[in-house]
């Protein structure tokens, strides 16, 4: 649907373009903070981590490099427009990791002159200044089977930056948790942040099967266990036990 | 688990008793505006309503009502603590409907002053004024396939009294959809309060069957339909649909 874009610049001189790897919806968001809210997706390419169970490589290993495209703010506003017309009122912006992009800013700008509410996920590694403007933003530090490693100072940084805007704002954090090592990790985050919002949610340990009855069993079973999990903590209160809905309903399909 | 306190009157004389049904938890909240969160459940015994597909239908049918305990706010704390220990910090009363009791006020200042959460369902069909002092409230008014008639005038009442409480204080619409007619029921609730949080819940058709299997499907495959009747419309852009986490997770068991 993007082919129309493919590498082409944006007419706006003064703005550098977005590099886009999927724009879909409306749909539902599947996770977190705004689980369940019709949205728009924009996925942008480029990550500065390379998690091991990524469900999203694509925007980062290469597979996809050439269909990533050069949009403008207004490029991207009419295909979000082309998609769901009348029919939205909320964007999120995703990645790969988006916050590696200082350009959004202009992006984010005009979403809120349209009336659009925003949101956000990023791992929380990297500060832009328009992050203080993105209306629901979703920091997801990764847990160690992911095989990165948290820099603290930059998410104290991010944290600190987020807890200091406006009411009206919000953000939240989230882990994904596949094992005993994740939710030692979630604990330890909650537990450095323990007033911002926090959300803990089971893995997809198979992002390529397409076995949808065996893959929604396996991850009910893992949602299960993970509730059962919390439950048991006294250092897991004021939490939130997630699945992903979009895993459930669609399985692995993409651009859902 | 109640038995104990089964037929038992309050200590407290000047505290009417809570007839109740079922403590339980912790377990996640599988619905609504707290979905996910770590939470205990008060089922309070009776209900205005006799909504067709009710799932909770043994709080008022009579077939429960020898398992009703009569208990003061210090019971259900007492109950609550053995069952939770230090592993809870939030408690959702539930029906039946609970707003039916004036005497829930003293449950609510008790599990306050123990630093305790406390979130709410009811269906917005009576107004206590310790509603006031609840923290998340879900309004759950009640669409055509339950048989039910909604009352416009209580609901304006009971939505304009929660809609000037202080901040801080929280409450959604919910409305569980099971056919187009609900559906159209819903875009009506949420264009009457379009400044309240909604959500949109797929309905459970079968709150007997013991095969969870065939179930779960039937359950995922409701919540997609849903998913795309509400994508399709521009009446319904400012939403959230949900499923119901705990029937995909356990499907009709009881207790958890």
């Amino acid at each position: 649907m993007l082919e129309a874009y493919k590498n082409q610049t944006s007419s706006e001189a003064v703005v550098r373009p977005v590099p886009v790897l999927e724009v879909f919806g409306p749909t539902v968001q599947g996770e977190g903070m705004v689980i369940g809210r019709k949205t728009m997706f924009v996925r942008t390419a480029g990550c500065d981590y390379r998690c091991s169970w990524c469900d999203s490589a694509f925007t980062w290993d290469g597979s996809a490099k050439d269909s990533i495209a050069l949009l403008s703010p207004e490029d991207i506003w009419e295909e979000l427009y082309r998609l769901g017309g009348e029919r939205f009122d909320h964007v999120t912006i995703s990645g790969g990791n988006p916050a590696l992009l200082p350009q959004l800013g202009s992006l984010v700008d005009l979403l809120h002159s349209r009336g659009i509410t925003v949101a956000l996920e990023t791992q929380g590694s990297r500060w832009q200044p328009w992050l203080s403007d993105i209306d629901e933003i979703t920091l997801s530090p990764k847990p160690p089977s992911s095989r990165m490693d948290t820099d603290w100072n930059i998410l104290d940084d991010v944290v600190s930056r987020l807890s200091a805007r406006e009411p009206g704002r919000s953000f939240s954090l989230k882990v994904v948790v596949f094992d005993d090592r994740d939710l030692s990790y979630a604990k330890t985050v909650h537990e450095r942040y323990p007033n911002v919002p926090f959300y803990i949610q089971a893995g997809n340990p198979d992002v390529s099967t397409t076995n949808q009855t065996a893959h929604v069993a396996d991850l009910l079973l893992r949602y299960e266990q993970l509730i059962e999990a919390v439950m048991a903590s006294d250092r897991l209160n004021d939490v939130r036990v997630l699945p992903q809905l979009h895993t459930l309903v669609w399985s692995n399909k993409r651009g859902v």
